[in-house]
């Protein structure tokens, strides 16, 4: 049976990061950039545009050439676009998983691959360490350095944007512990540490019935 | 420096079985009974009385003895004796946890020894598992049998009284993934296999600032 790992999380709190060391400890696939060119190839959008449909907010960006090539309304053409675009990163998730084991990070791979009974992980961590980890990222990248208040309310509103998506893709509480096998907190201890743990848990067979013990 | 563990549950997700079963892994002390005793002594109540103040709901018991004896009404009677024995219970607590490293499940404790940065780890599981697991602990303790609609409805009953036991006590949302570092699914995974990887994860010493890597 195929091994799928889904990886939720809250923005700054470790999780991609968790899921590249897991992919390495468990010695399977860990896709993320590959999806986001797969679909662009599909649908023949740029991957910039691919990258801010997936992850900014789901109804601020759109091109207007296709509202007008389409003649449709700007809502409904936005909606369309989001809509296929969706479905190509579905589609694509499937044709993943269906190859070989990987661990997959957001896009609501939970949901779209239940069929494979996936090991859902979601991380998250106190506002100070995911601000903390933000920072040091920022240094690392960019040198870019946010106010305190300014890199909250950047963490928010990524968070937020996240819910929304999950929402209008799942129909579902994003977060919402009932959705994840587990929920780990990477405010005190090292992600390092935890995609070890995480692949220990991973290595372990689910149950046959819904109770074993 | 004390290994604390504290494990918070949904009714009917394991938590307990979880919580025992961890002691004994990690070869510390095991609280449960014990604290009751002791408040109980302390306090000068009954037992079952002690019981039925921490694991009902929290105004609906008291003993209109108190009331009459102290000359206060009703309301204040029963504020003032939860208090008691609330207050006792986070003595006792404390003490114990300061004489050994050791497993306390339910009780706030998660807020009461936060001084002792314990691990705080949080027990779920989807409704149809923990019906499955009542119906099993049910059989085994007294052969009653609930129908499908009642055992879900007094699993549901059980856990607004702990989120409002814990709300009232420590002023937090109850479940709230914030307040623990660790949050496992039983739904499907063995609680003795989860034992064991909780007794991993528990051995791993915390970083000294918020991130270590």
């Amino acid at each position: 049976m195929r091994k799928i790992i889904t990886i939720g999380r809250e923005f700054g709190s470790g999780g991609r990061e968790l899921g590249a060391r897991l992919a390495h400890a468990l010695n399977v696939a860990y896709y993320d950039e590959e999806i986001v060119k797969a679909i662009a190839q599909r649908s023949e959008l740029a991957e910039s545009y691919v990258n801010q449909v997936l992850e900014k907010r789901i109804r601020a960006y759109y091109p207007i050439t296709i509202a007008n090539t389409l003649n449709m309304n700007q809502g409904d053409a936005v909606y369309a676009v989001t809509r296929s675009i969706y479905a190509a990163q579905a589609e694509i998730l499937r044709e993943m998983a269906e190859k070989s084991d990987c661990v997959i990070v957001g896009r609501c791979a939970d949901y779209i691959l239940a069929d494979y009974r996936p090991i859902r992980i979601f991380v998250y961590a106190d506002m100070e360490a995911r601000m903390e980890r933000c920072r040091l990222r920022q240094k690392a990248e960019n040198g870019e350095v946010l106010s305190d208040r300014a890199l909250e309310r950047r963490i928010r509103e990524v968070d937020r944007a996240r819910a929304q998506y999950y929402r209008f893709y799942t129909g579902q509480i994003w977060a919402d512990r009932s959705n994840y096998d587990l929920c780990v907190n990477t405010t005190s201890i090292p992600v390092e540490k935890l995609a070890e743990l995480i692949a220990a848990f991973a290595s372990v067979e689910p149950p046959e019935g819904l109770l074993k013990d």
